[in-house]
């Protein structure tokens, strides 16, 4: 019987539940201005740390979710490495997906950071460091359990068409697989909706000069520039390993 | 001239975006269950800690808060003490308010564990505790801000009539202040305005069912039972320390 976490319905049902997440964590950054000075690593001089204030507590966090044995959730990933054992006994409940050691947090960090930050903020300095990077831990971390549940959407569809799927994956064919997995149809399905979950959330139903608090076509776009294409590529590298170990078992 | 922080009509702006802020935290949390279990002091037993999953989860997080200055703002404040020193250089921002010590935090912890989550989360145990304090802390801090930012209002209304807080104050007269603070006009408008948000925040969009994600009208008694009634009462607290201070000068 396939896991119920892997029914392909269920799986949309978290991705479209996880867009009010992500959309939510969106507005509530883009009150805020860009602040790029929270991510230049020479801005803050923080003893025994390399990197930017943003970095520094985006690690100080991992370090805390890590303690409460956060990363052991097949979807959740850290954006560090040498982070402290949990202090809770390790859980091991059955993952559905197989381990793969994927992880592309350092990609996402870089994208949000160079791209998606100017996209949606105005740009300046208010000062609001601490608020800023709080909103970014929290966008960071929607964003990145979003496009690693590719994963879950990836063991679905291969369980789906194994046969199909190896053959591409056996001959290299990485684009072959991604047309495999695109279901274009699904993808209109999700801007269309993303766009009109932004207009609903991003207004203040008072406010009589109907301001957006985030464009919503932005919101499509982040959706169509790095959220989907990155679930992708998690997508076809989970499938390149799974169909390695199907082969050897 | 009248620090910009403490124009009444600022002050309002601020309230009213929190809403947003905090409509869309407590939307997050009842997505998961109770889950009891992460608020009971003895259900896990953690090194060196005295407390509950939650409370360490939320001290982890105000020691983090507190390394990166987040407790010097004026309307941030810690859920425990003793927190490591800021290892960045405090820098303090002229606050329009008077330092006074006051700290609700303590009884808004109790009241959110015993009596909100409850009411608005789904009895039960879905095992995703991680997720759900992770949650609880986005929920403190949005309505710690939101209750503390009282002394906000209290100091702007202290300035705009001195005179006749003096008076009660110099009485000892905590009910006089209470009636003197409230206006009930605008409470009337808050919550009708908090109901039409929560109403359109709470609702997918998409959703042919139109389920809410929370009930609108707990979100309004929770305004109505908790929210305002804690930031009226540091708002008393503050004017009491502040007549005081305003004698001595």
């Amino acid at each position: 019987m396939i896991d119920s976490q892997l029914k392909l319905q269920n799986i949309r049902n978290m991705l479209i539940r996880q867009e009010e997440t992500i959309i939510f964590a969106l507005i509530e950054r883009a009150q805020y201005k860009t602040n790029c000075v929270i991510y230049d690593p020479s801005a803050f001089e923080i003893t025994d740390f390399t990197g930017s204030f943003c970095d520094f507590y985006l690690y100080k966090s991992d370090c805390v979710d890590s303690l409460i044995r956060r990363f052991t959730a097949p979807d959740q990933y850290p954006f560090f490495t040498d982070l402290p054992e949990p202090i809770l006994p390790t859980i091991s409940p059955k993952s559905p997906i197989i381990e793969t050691g994927i992880n592309i947090n350092g990609k996402l960090k870089d994208i949000y950071v160079k791209q998606l930050v100017p996209y949606i903020c105005e740009e300046g300095d208010d000062g609001q460091y601490g608020s800023g990077v709080l909103c970014d831990k929290v966008c960071l971390r929607a964003l990145s359990a979003r496009i690693h549940y590719g994963m879950f959407v990836a063991e679905s569809k291969f369980l789906n068409q194994t046969d199909e799927y190896m053959l591409l994956i056996n001959a290299g064919d990485r684009e072959g697989i991604m047309d495999l997995l695109t279901d274009s149809d699904v993808e209109e399905r999700l801007l269309a909706r993303v766009k009109k979950k932004a207009q609903t959330y991003g207004q203040d139903p008072g406010d009589i000069a109907k301001n957006y608090k985030i464009e919503p076509l932005h919101v499509v776009d982040i959706y169509r520039r790095w959220i989907i294409p990155l679930t992708k590529d998690v997508e076809v590298d989970y499938l390149m390993i799974r169909g390695k170990e199907y082969s050897n078992v």
